[in-house]
């Protein structure tokens, strides 16, 4: 079993958080990958080298100075933290964007209404690279970062690396996909912890969708984890990153996604 | 044979020049590493975030806010230009910190006259791990980072990292170490192309530095390089990235150090 974990910028951005996790990561039974994110240290880089943040639909628009930013902060500010912290809980780890390894590539997005520069859709994810780490029990570590195979790195969204990666490797082997929330999972009412719904399915996914209950940045994390499960990912789980401890565990706290 | 190849920062910063050496790399025979340098865009970006630059015998003295400026600018921004460089050549590569893979570690130095802050001389490199690298026809690309082994990276010298990579692995296979420099090699006056050393052994090299020929920053390049001939490193040679094209040929421009 492959457990592939995605965690958010923030959990990178305190030291305690981010040692829970690495350590709540070492007790997880098999075999693991990380996907981190990073957003608001590339927003706060920016500020402080006052480069204008523009983001629409909370995705940010990737211009050449933007885009030396990112590969920065999440190549490697974020995920030599996240690599280091492993390396001193004695979890052998390597750092890895797309480019690394050729792991995956992608395309600039074409511009449309919007054109958000240097970001990437992924096209292809280069599975046995990463099955070579784990059979070396080296935990990759994926920034959200890909390249084009011209020479050009691109900003790429966290969860969708996740959930590729996540599929392109359940041709091999059984894939658990967890991604790490700031909320305990999916809520029926966001401000009220005892309205998680423990397990959702794809016909109730649709329904919150439409009456709007599920909103905003939850679909597209949503919609990226079903057609991870449609696409041979065993489990999909949402979950604050304090629950990783509890993982297969009846104590644990989160939503499960499922056909 | 392994080569193990240092670029300085400046060539990673024109894309022609870049382009340049990872087409001559490409070329050359055997496996190869690539170790890259990087100080003046970490200046430069510091100033840019108006974070003060000091400097104590061209070494950077690294703060906590230095070490996150070349963690970002080392690890990130110029280690994925080189990696991203080679995939677009088609040549498969990662690129690594010395916290990836594990694969070197170093101690802060302590302070003393100066202190220079997170500075890492290097404990032990891990040759297996860059072996393994090879034997997949991987080309790692090193930043100059080290990390602690209790979560923290460390400022380190490139060519400091350079030669300490090849002596690990000269005990494994025969070793070339070639640094790139600004310079056709080493020479009598550094203004006059002609007066190139083409072949310079340790005594010549003590004489030269006593009488004031060699000195600044030559003199830890060379200390250093000499160092690695003596612990194993079959050949040491100083040149130009372009005479890297001609590496091995009757037509090499360079130095060529011997015992």
């Amino acid at each position: 079993m492959i457990t592939v974990i995605k965690i958010g910028g923030k959990v990178l951005e305190s030291e305690q958080r981010l040692e829970a996790v690495l350590s709540a990561m070492s007790r997880i039974e098999g075999r693991n990958i990380l996907v981190h994110g990073g957003g608001s240290s590339a927003t706060r880089l920016a500020e402080k080298m006052k480069v204008p943040v523009r983001m629409t639909d909370g995705r940010r628009i990737t211009d050449e100075v933007m885009l030396d930013i990112v590969t920065m902060v999440y190549g490697g500010l974020m995920n030599k933290r996240v690599v280091a912290g492993l390396q001193a809980q004695g979890i052998n780890a390597v750092g890895l964007t797309g480019a690394d390894l050729d792991v995956i590539r992608a395309h600039k997005r074409p511009a449309g209404l919007v054109d958000y520069g240097w970001v990437g859709d992924i096209d292809q994810v280069n599975p046995d690279a990463l099955i070579q780490l784990l059979d070396q029990q080296v935990v990759p570590v994926l920034a959200p970062l890909t390249h084009d195979g011209l020479g050009h790195m691109l900003n790429t969204n966290a969860d969708n690396i996740a959930a590729a990666v996540a599929v392109a490797l359940a041709d091999i082997e059984p894939v658990s996909l967890v991604y790490c929330f700031e909320l305990p999972g999916v809520m029926w009412d966001p401000g009220d912890p005892s309205s998680l719904i423990r397990d959702i399915d794809v016909g109730t996914y649709e329904q919150l969708r439409a009456n709007g209950t599920i909103s905003g940045g939850m679909i597209p994390k949503l919609t990226n984890a079903f057609d991870a499960l449609a696409q041979g990912v065993k489990h999909v789980i949402i979950c604050q990153e304090s629950a990783l401890s509890s993982l297969e565990t009846p104590t644990f706290i989160g939503t499960i996604l499922t056909h």
